[in-house]
């Protein structure tokens, strides 16, 4: 392949954290970037469960892809759809035109998997984007709403009960923060009912949370939940979900919102490129991330299933995306000088953070383990500093300040 | 009446400008009040446009009408929409259970009008609630997202003409708002179609712009717009809207968006009370606010139609909704004290401001007339100074110096 008459063409569908570093990493590469998505805008998503408590607002935790890109005239950000990929011709089909690359990424991330239950998604909301967010926010507020301005005993029991199926991170965040709105935020403005009365149930399948951390963080994230009054179950795998509430081993509970933080299942990019995919719908790629057959097309994030060189898989994180990301991008940067990439993708595990609620994370890094409040000091400050840009992190910071000494949360809108 | 055996019982519908001002008013004098209202959250409306044009994000403009109430253990807020009013057994019919009052103060608002082409209203959204300023955001930038992606130079013209019918202040403040988005905050992002050549309308059906302030403020107000890129239409009135544009005047005018800043129409609460509205819907009130043959309902705000002493009528503003529900609070409080109001009501115009863009904005006040910078740093005080807690005004006045200095807008999120 000879780029003599024109730049190259590289085509990034999806700009999540993947996508992103990809584009970063082909600055002055002189390559043509075309970046697209479905969304115009970029999603933090590890504070996403913030806005769904409405301590955020969405615009703090999102950016418009296109300002991300800035400063890049490399770079067109395009907010469409992609239809399908045709390899042999190097084509991506939208709706509007079929668009030629030479080297292509693919970071379309992943989706919930509620197990071949895909009307339950209805009913118990997972958390993947800004939508979801303002959707289980709207649901979580009515619902304490509702149970003020009803006259009924058992619809107010009802309406007060919250069931988050699914203890990894994001199962455990929500959890810690709704106990905060309901136990710290709202009880001085309810008059009718208790909202510190509220159960909050975290379901798990597996026999510990956060089974991603070592066993003593899972315990400590546990009995810090435990604390703030949140009621774990493990080995109580969801058996349904209703319109309201959720049978969970054995014991139906009603429930006035009921939050889908469990499987995961991969964009369905794996059929545009007529390969298989994992048990989760994500790619199997080799050491230099690019799809076995088709040595141009890179897949990268949450979509990809890499195996490290010790056998492990690498963990769908924001920080793996990133680093795949990046790869990917000085992998077709070498390529474009008509080098070969120097190595083969190795993760590298910088840590991995979960919060609990105000005060209160755990934190691995490397042989360092944090809990506590120093675990969440060094939490909020990581996750600051990863923000866009100044105003975000002086929104966020501010938000997070006035919530610490006030329980206020800014952002408690019922919307459509 | 007396109240000797049980605290005298207020319900306010409604929680505006005018039902908040009538909760505060009745502070301290024993009544047990309910404020009914079918959303969560109060919204300064006057900063909604900012809202539509991703400067401010919702919550920074809106917040829970029971945050609002918190501290006051005598007001029980109820989001519930109410269906009827039952003025011989005097209870207010909701969905839940029917509510008895002693006093009732009516404060629902107004809606747009369509002079009878509720078709349009899909076509042509109006501003007065949150989800209207997230749907308008969502248009707006959705047609400078389409644009950059088509390839057909028609559609991409079509796409970048904005509309706004109607030239009193949302038209204008929307009118100026769009014009800094496309001219000032978008091009360095677009690489395909130049946001800057946008072309956007102001039709007003009217002889000028503004018509309730004088008219070397229209004038100024037209030519500050102007000068900012802003077509103006007077005797304009628009005789049709289509999913593909407008047509007035006899002209036919493709276009992308299409925004609805014209007539006003009040709540049906005319019909609850069984009375005739006037041709807006409202409901004609007398000198103590109180509607003939029922001495008890106070209607106020602009579901009110108050003729002042002059015999002119009391503009639809949000000074003239405050000033209203607290009069009609008071009101209250006297005769809980077995007093008669002091005084009929009457509007004190302390000023009516409107801001054409960045560093521009008209203030009447009294015999003062400001335009330009010190008008538009006017106003920003103002503004800032009536938001609801610190946080907002500390949120609102960070975006807008960020604004004034990079017309950075950190709010532009396209949503569902």
């Amino acid at each position: 392949m000879t780029f003599t008459d024109r730049p190259p063409r590289v085509i990034i569908i999806g700009g999540g954290f993947a996508g992103i570093a990809a584009a970063q990493a082909l600055k002055g590469s002189g390559a043509r970037i075309l970046l697209l998505d479905s969304q115009n805008h970029h999603c933090f998503q590890p504070l996403l469960y913030q806005v769904a408590t409405a301590a955020l607002a969405g615009p703090d935790v999102a950016w418009p892809i296109r300002y991300v890109m800035r400063g890049r005239p490399d770079v067109t950000v395009l907010m469409l759809a992609v239809e399908g990929i045709d390899t042999a011709r190097k084509t991506v089909k939208t709706r509007v035109v079929d668009i030629a690359y030479d080297f292509l990424i693919i970071a379309t991330g992943a989706a919930h998997s509620y197990f071949g239950h895909d009307d339950w998604a209805r009913l118990a909301p997972g958390l993947k984007s800004i939508d979801d967010a303002t959707l289980i926010r709207s649901r979580l507020l009515a619902a304490f709403e509702q149970a003020e301005a009803s006259v009924d005993p058992l619809a107010r029991a009802r309406l007060l009960t919250f069931v988050i199926v699914g203890g990894g991170p994001t199962g455990v965040e929500l959890a810690g923060a709704i106990s905060e709105l309901a136990r710290r935020t709202l009880p001085p403005e309810f008059h009718r009912v208790d909202p510190a009365r509220a159960r909050i149930l975290l379901l798990e399948a597996g026999p510990r949370l956060l089974s991603a951390f070592p066993e003593r963080l899972s315990t400590y994230a546990r009995r810090a939940l435990e604390r703030m009054g949140v009621e774990v179950r493990t080995e109580a795998a969801v058996a349904e979900v209703r319109p309201a509430g959720a049978v969970a081993a054995g014991e139906e509970i009603p429930a006035g919102v009921v939050l889908w933080a469990a499987g995961v299942r991969a964009s369905p990019a794996a059929n545009w490129l007529g390969v298989a995919g994992d048990d989760a719908g994500r790619i199997p790629v080799g050491p230099e991330l690019t799809v076995a057959g088709f040595p141009d097309v890179y897949v990268v994030g949450d979509l990809a299933h890499v195996t490290g060189p010790d056998g492990v898989s690498v963990p769908a994180l924001a920080a793996s995306a990133k680093q795949m990301g990046w790869y990917a991008g000085r992998a077709i940067r070498r390529r474009l000088r008509g080098e070969r990439p120097r190595k083969p993708f190795r993760y590298r595990d910088h840590g991995n953070l979960a919060t609990i609620g105000r005060k209160s994370a755990i934190v691995k890094l490397g042989r360092l383990e944090l809990t506590g409040f120093v675990g969440w000091l060094f939490w909020s400050v990581v996750h600051v500093y990863f923000l866009v840009n100044l105003r975000s992190r002086l929104f966020v910071a501010i938000s997070w300040i006035a919530a610490y000494f006030t329980f206020h949360r800014g952002a408690r809108l019922i919307t459509r």
